[in-house]
């Protein structure tokens, strides 16, 4: 199981993500038994992702600096081999970033995770289930489209995970923390289709249980953490709901 | 009441704040029913203002990216009619932040929210209720002043808001999201004086109901986002202290 | 006693420090008693360092704009004589920042506080208490090898601090967030071998605490915030593993 591996790996995970997602991010990784960094120093950052096992990149507060890490950050995973995940956050809402997501895109990362509008706008399509297809097995990656029941597809395969809870929409960078769990998942597993979707249940699953404890989003965000860092192999057997 | 109005009309505010205070503002944005956007990217915080029902910035951590993005943030969201709070951080401690502050309230905003020590320095006069009444005036502004009770002045208007609990100045960011609650009331209500003084009122609120459930300072943060996620108008009106 | 000078005197500590690290290490001031500020501006970080009791020097997340920071911030504690505390995170990940690091610590911080596999990239030697006593005499600073007992060493004088718990490795920052303690602790008494130690004890008795209440990573953050605000000169005495 993949949860387990994680916990044995310990694997390093390099981001580069938005500054509002960071810390956030960092706890869920070290929740779930990662390892997290995330320098986005020029200089530094090729180091780091060849010591790493999976390299995520979000497009959140994207500045100048941001571009020339994830340049640097991508060459050196697609040279050694480290599975990398693409969130385009809030591609929608700016042309420049949608022009250089597609950039990205065309790269090959190991997998896409972004929501309904993100996806409209990247792919110039609608969001169901044969234009997700079609898009991961043009773009030779792995979609991930998450909402109140996530998707992942991969061009021959398509699962449809319902698990989740609505207070993950009222944390911020919950969605971004939730890809960082994703690209740990990568970085264990060298079946895209089964990591991303392994960790999209593993976060939905931490979040309802979270939810029976939470008594809004700010208790919420506290227990999504001790949920992911408590959860086991046969929880989340019980627990998914997977098709 | 504006607290019903940020639930049905969920707008958009987007944040120009310090790396401090990102998540946690986010966070309060999320919890009172607002969507933030905080990208600082010089090619991009224009097409985010234009979209956002609200601007807010605040100068904390101030570098010449942020600077940069302020300029084309304020300049759109006065071209657009966007409102816009200023928030001048520790604006005493640094000569130059003085200065940039100073040149910001040219601009009019639609508010300023600062304390005593803010106050003096920008004003350059002692923090009396004339002294704030006499700036909103001469500034076109409406100036919110916060400490153990709040005060509200457009020139004309005063209020005075006695809610708040002193937990509140231990938790870091506190008065940065609030600023952005303020922020979000100001996208709802076009009267700025109205909006800023139900925004003071709804934190100050919140901050109370959490200070009944939290053990210190790190319950309390988590304690206020439940508290504002679940205030409603009824509890708003029997507890607001203004005079 | 240390922590009720900390209270009594509120020192302002500035810390410039990764991005993941802000929010927590300013909630752990506040927690403390301390007041802490962030910027890293070039062209305000002396203004803040010189009105500040004590710095904090943190490489994470290290970008230009930082070690511009960095530079200007150093120069003036030493000129001023604000004690100054260096934190080289992830020193041996990246050849770049351990030489920027070797750099710094030629300045002769009043301490530097790091973890084994830090110092042995920082002094090219193992981390046994003879190479640290060693590199603390020959670099005229303190180390801090913090870990399952923490280490301080300044040459003559040796401390084995056996408080803390293994949450604490699952919380982002809080190796960050207690240098940041630390530092304060330098701010109130001028012995850095004595402050270091105190700090140290500090936040390994919060994590105790904290333990007692958490139900995981997520509610431990919270819950030693909560711990350090409470904590008084007498528990502290009494739960001290200092030898």
């Amino acid at each position: 199981v993949i949860i387990d591996e994680l916990r044995a790996r310990r694997p390093r995970v390099h981001c580069i993500t938005n500054t509002v997602a960071q810390t956030f991010t960092a706890n869920m990784l070290l929740a779930v038994g990662a390892v997290p960094s995330m320098t986005i120093a020029a200089d530094e950052v090729a180091d780091f992702v060849a010591a790493s096992g999976a390299l995520l990149v979000n497009l959140g507060t994207l500045d100048p600096q941001r571009r020339a890490a994830i340049a640097g950050a991508v060459e050196k995973a697609v040279y050694k081999g480290v599975p990398w995940l693409l969130d385009p956050v809030f591609v929608e809402r700016s042309p420049q970033r949608g022009a250089y997501a597609r950039e990205l895109v065309r790269k090959a990362p190991s997998g896409v995770r972004l929501n309904g509008a993100e996806f409209e706008s990247l792919a110039g399509a609608g969001a169901d289930t044969e234009n997700l297809a079609r898009y991961a097995q043009r773009s030779h990656t792995v979609v991930a489209l998450t909402g109140e029941v996530d998707v992942v597809a991969d061009g021959a395969r398509l699962a449809r995970i319902a698990n989740g809870h609505q207070l993950m929409g009222r944390v911020t960078a919950m969605g971004c923390a939730g890809s960082a769990v994703v690209a740990a998942c990568l970085a264990v597993e060298s079946d895209a289709f089964v990591a991303i979707a392994s960790g999209l249940v593993a976060v939905g699953v931490a979040g309802e249980l979270a939810a029976r404890r939470a008594k809004g989003p700010g208790t919420f965000a506290a227990a999504i953490l001790d949920a992911i860092y408590a959860l086991d192999g046969e929880t989340l057997r019980m627990r998914a709901k997977v098709e």
